[in-house]
């Protein structure tokens, strides 16, 4: 196994000003492992119920995702989200949240996913984040994402399941909330203390930053004219950014910058349209080109300052 | 001559959680000559009161800035401007404003200015601005900032003045606002329909980002682990990007995303402490050291995306 993500898989119901599903796939272990299989083999450990169908099924199965550990409950139901998003779609509203079968959810691994070179520890209650840490003592890499909700009534356990992984690939504000510290850097700095190597801070239409001891890297997002439906765009981001990772020999900081390259790109092109219709439809060289576009809307020439000599 | 800049020179008083100062020097034509005195020569139109006193005017003269074109109106006072910031440095309260001679402002060009290669036409009125501009019809390139004050009270004698000027500097809020567009990507397509080469838009904390017609560059601030008081950052940023273009023979595209680099650079030095404080002791050295992090801070390898072999 290269890739084990752990986390919800779903049936999202969304409303923008530009139209309406009812029901799609969504959930983070969806986006991520979509987002992920266009680098790497992924595997999903999750929960579903009985009202979970072929179409769903074919959609891993198309993009070559392992559903072994993708357990079915037959006389449960599916989690449910549904969500509205106003004009400005940084403005979103959570209409209804449906756990069903995964309130109850116990991440089961496999021996074959124990053995796991890289994990992502998608956005769950901490303790079972931690549980499934703890399985993967050889892993190379393990990451983790998180929400308000956790840092908010599960602050211990959730600093406890940091100290534990290499890598925390999260937002903003969740950042400033999780240190208690209004200033970024700083706020970096109090999280790289208590164990990981890594930070990743998802800063949305601002781009991406991270943060290791020693070095600071950031990029802008990719620029849209047009933003149709922002869910799942974190999770597409971190499953990008880890299955570039997963497809290279040596997890670096330079595979570290490319990969936060990659995780944009695919968020980028994620809420271009509903849920995971467009990633679906992805193509490698659609992926490289935007690659490729960001060098361009990045790059400066290092030239050294020279004072200009001063006109008569 | 080099460079022009038109706008306020005033006394700032400022309170912060950190520290208070009662009258410093500031307003958007001492900050921006500053900065840009380190590239380039600068000349100041602008005009203070009786009370403009001599420590002031050496601080102009320890930097080189030409006060030929700053007025004295001996029985008026200058301009003050007071305001509070928060733990937040992102909110801030105006507490007072004086206009005093600056109210009855009317830039007045000696002839060596008129004949100046670059123009900053700082956040005043928009017939003022665009008065100045019809005085420099041989300058290479002029550029404009402004205000949400004028957008939502001058907003056609604005639109007029964007149409003859050939770079637009202004901040994220004010290019949707004038746009009339909330997706940025949009109101800088329709910014640059009416008229100037070249958009850039400061971000604050989050970088900046540069349009024109052909290309996009986006670049992130310059990590600070403390603020101290952000007031004069944006004329700060013009005037390093300003100046560093002035020393230029080229005014390319490659040009501006370098210039850019060189306004983020002095805007982060300029938040470090009071006023101008912090940018009127820096050295050459301070200031290419920080142009070369910020390329160790973007820099990331151009590598063509390879699916990962399939792991058995």
């Amino acid at each position: 196994m290269s890739l084990l993500v752990v986390g919800s898989v779903a049936f999202d119901a969304v409303e923008t000003p530009f139209g309406k599903r009812d029901r799609m796939l969504g959930g983070s272990a969806s986006h991520f492992s979509i987002a992920a299989s266009f680098f790497t083999d992924v595997r999903v450990v999750g929960v579903v119920g009985g009202d979970f169908g072929k179409s769903e099924s074919e959609v891993f199965d198309r993009h070559n995702v392992d559903t072994t550990d993708l357990e079915i409950i037959p006389e449960g139901k599916t989690f449910r989200w549904s969500g509205r998003y106003e004009y400005d779609l940084n403005v979103a509203h959570t209409l209804e949240t449906q756990l069903n079968v995964f309130a109850g959810f116990q991440p089961k691994l496999s021996d074959g996913s124990k053995k796991t070179r890289l994990a992502f520890l998608g956005n769950i209650q901490p303790d079972l984040q931690r549980g499934v840490r703890e399985q993967l003592p050889n892993a190379e890499l393990v990451a983790l994402d998180t929400m308000n909700l956790w840092i908010e009534t599960t602050r211990d356990s959730l600093q406890k399941t940091i100290e534990v992984v290499d890598l925390v690939i999260i937002n903003d504000a969740e950042a400033r909330q999780v240190a208690d510290e209004p200033n970024l850097i700083k706020a970096a700095r109090k999280i790289l203390s208590w164990g990981p190597k890594t930070l990743i801070v998802k800063r949305g239409e601002y781009g991406a930053a991270m943060f290791t001891k020693d070095a600071y890297f950031a990029i802008p997002a990719y620029p849209l004219e047009a933003v149709f439906d922002p869910t799942g765009a974190g999770d597409t981001f971190a499953g990008g950014l880890m299955g570039y990772l997963a497809s290279q020999d040596k997890l670096d900081e330079a595979a570290l910058r490319r990969a936060m390259i990659f995780g944009s790109v695919m968020a980028s092109f994620n809420v271009e349209e509903f849920g995971t219709e467009r990633v679906q439809r992805l193509t490698h060289e659609e992926i490289n080109q935007r690659f490729r576009d960001f060098k361009r809307f990045t790059h400066f020439e290092e030239i050294p300052f020279q004072k200009a000599e001063r006109a008569v």
